[in-house]
């Protein structure tokens, strides 16, 4: 079956180089060839979550499990927390904060719309005893990025630890962990860290270490205990509680060093600069964007408004079938009411973008939608001829 | 680096078509392309599991991850378990269950020795109220396997759901789920599944539904109410509540259709031939067993008492420096006691087993140990001059 090429919000297309790691022969996940090699691929990862003052556990596991054990580590005790939530991913960690804890709170703002800061403010104000706060960097469900900016330093200033959900964004967008104080961050190893899915790097200040330690959570593999413990007491044997996947690893310590190469900041702007291509290319051809107010838009995927002549679940299917490229449909309550495009990693360039906007512009002009053909490269800085002749 | 060949009792060396799976390009986790794979290779686990009336989840993380969910899902309501522990493991198991409930009644052995049947009855009918029995199957840590055989039937009768550790043995020694009605059965890909490490099959019976469905444990991922929610509820769509490995679940599917090719049977009969071949090996060089009775010997890895005349870890270091054959020392509290060798899926074999004897006796030769060359392939059924040949 011919390859579709992943423009979905992840897990992203991986570069060759990368996947080739995957199928080395296994080595083994303890000993003094292994620690060494795991060190230095956390001191990379760290790098990448400018977390250097932190702690950072490799877990095995989908992004989920890393913010579930932050919860899970910090809540088991039944403490305040609030959840800051626009999003069905957002909404989802409501749910599982719910299983943990009687006392929630949540600053909701309805999908893809901004929740009010000063919302956040007054109940971390008015309640004064919140131990923890949630957010989502990236709503991957909405396209919408949270302002994490400004959401840390009132969480600080109130003593809530706050964890951030930032399994799209970290590595794409700018999420100094140290220097905004986040408590917990946690992402996963298949969106902007250019790697096949499988670890969760999770990174943990010394203030969230201290509140931790404070808590009687239950379990053992969801517990930044264990993590913490195995550093201490296996760091120069077995510096985890578990069987790693090294192929990954390797995979990971090659695409850190890579992104390290071409710089967070040389980075950060590569994805601006290919998330403005695709949101205006697709405003060319008529497309409203999910999310209008621009500083809500993450540069890591973008959620479009169905077009009124082209229902998103058959353009889904047309950009698959004739173009074998896949893009997403939206989530639950905005099934049928947006579609997704990611570009992120490799996929934030022009190879990846520029064929995906021919291929929308088309699938339009199949619909009976008149477009010049090219329409969706004006305004983006290309030779358009130069840029349909290379599609 | 030069490879070292990985006669460690997990991960094992992995075969180049499956290892090539690893490194294909992504594919989505979800829709109607990914679906009715996933479903497929549910199913061939399922055969491999031999649990064809129970359900089976692939959860993404290590095997430790899918029995502590098994824990949590049925002992967070404070229910008591009776945790039978001989090993490393198992000792393990009896801490973690001791976080999530303070009714823990255990029935133990020293390490490597065999539990008493007797006790595990009384202790299920003097009590009555044991809602969770929890076993390791194979000791990793001892080379012993316990005789789910004997446990499973008397945990039935007193209405306890059986939990079974099998990370280091299904796949290789039979351990038939539903036929022997255990509740709770998990194993991980990178033993005898034959697969790098990232996914931790599970099955679960419809008694230990029934059971999960009752109790309120709090959670999400380590929660198998979630696992079964989905797929009743997403089930054409995304049959599980994240992201999968998809390259590692392709590398599973190829791997338990050559163990199903190769037939369960057969299977089993070659890993009691390799590990007898690995056994008779090193007790031709003088070597002793660190489990005596034959009925307790894992027929996939062994451990073995250090040799006076060669410490194990000396032993460990001489076969990775000048044979780059990797095996394990003892763990914990025996660390320089034993030393331990893996001998599953493709490493059941004689291109495994025989240069990994035959390095051991060239190691007491060296320590000057006297013994004839070829000793340890006496009375294996070989032709010794053609062993020693291939070497």
């Amino acid at each position: 079956m011919k390859h579709n090429f992943l423009m979905i919000p992840g897990p992203i297309e991986v570069d060759s180089d990368i996947l080739t790691e995957m199928s080395a022969p296994l080595i083994a996940h303890y000993g003094p060839d292994w620690v060494p090699f795991h060190n230095e691929t956390v001191n990379l990862v760290k790098q990448v979550f400018c977390a250097q003052q932190s702690d950072l556990f490799l877990m095995p596991g989908p992004g989920s499990v890393a913010i579930e054990t932050a919860i899970s580590s910090l809540l088991s005790d039944g403490s305040k927390a609030l959840v800051i939530t626009n999003g069905f991913f957002g909404d989802r960690w409501l749910k599982v904060v719910r299983t943990y804890t009687k006392q929630v709170i949540s600053v909701a703002a309805q999908w893809g719309k901004p929740v009010q800061i000063e919302a956040v403010r007054s109940v971390l104000k008015k309640e004064r005893d919140i131990k923890v706060a949630i957010v989502v960097h990236g709503e991957t469900s909405t396209g919408m990025v949270n302002p994490i900016k400004e959401i840390a330093p009132i969480c600080h200033e109130y003593g809530a630890i706050l964890i951030v959900d930032a399994v799209s964004t970290l590595g794409g967008v700018p999420l100094p962990v140290d220097e905004w104080k986040i408590g917990i961050c946690a992402t996963a190893t298949q969106k902007c860290l250019e790697c096949p899915p499988g670890l969760a790097p999770i990174s943990m200040s010394a203030d969230a270490w201290r509140a931790v330690e404070k808590c009687s959570s239950p379990g053992w593999y969801m517990n930044l205990r264990t993590w913490k413990e195995y550093i201490v007491r296996w760091g120069d044997w077995h510096p985890h509680p578990v069987t790693m996947p090294t192929g990954l690893t390797k995979a990971l310590h090659l695409s850190c060093t890579k992104i390290l190469e071409e710089g967070l900041e040389a980075r950060f702007a590569r994805h601006a600069r290919f998330a403005h291509m695709v949101r205006r290319g697709l405003q060319n051809l008529g497309f409203e964007l999910f999310i209008d107010q621009e500083e809500y838009q993450s540069n890591t995927f973008t959620a479009i408004k169905t077009h009124e002549r082209l229902p998103a679940n058959l353009l889904v299917k047309y950009l698959k079938e004739k173009h074998h490229i896949q893009i997403a449909g939206g989530l639950d309550e905005l099934a049928g009411k947006i579609f997704r495009i990611g570009h992120m990693g490799p996929t934030a360039s022009s190879r990846a973008v520029l064929p995906t906007l021919f291929a929308i512009e088309e699938a339009l002009r199949e619909s009976g939608v008149h477009i010049k053909r090219g329409a969706c490269f004006e305004g983006l800085g290309l030779d358009v001829e130069a840029a349909l002749s290379n599609i």
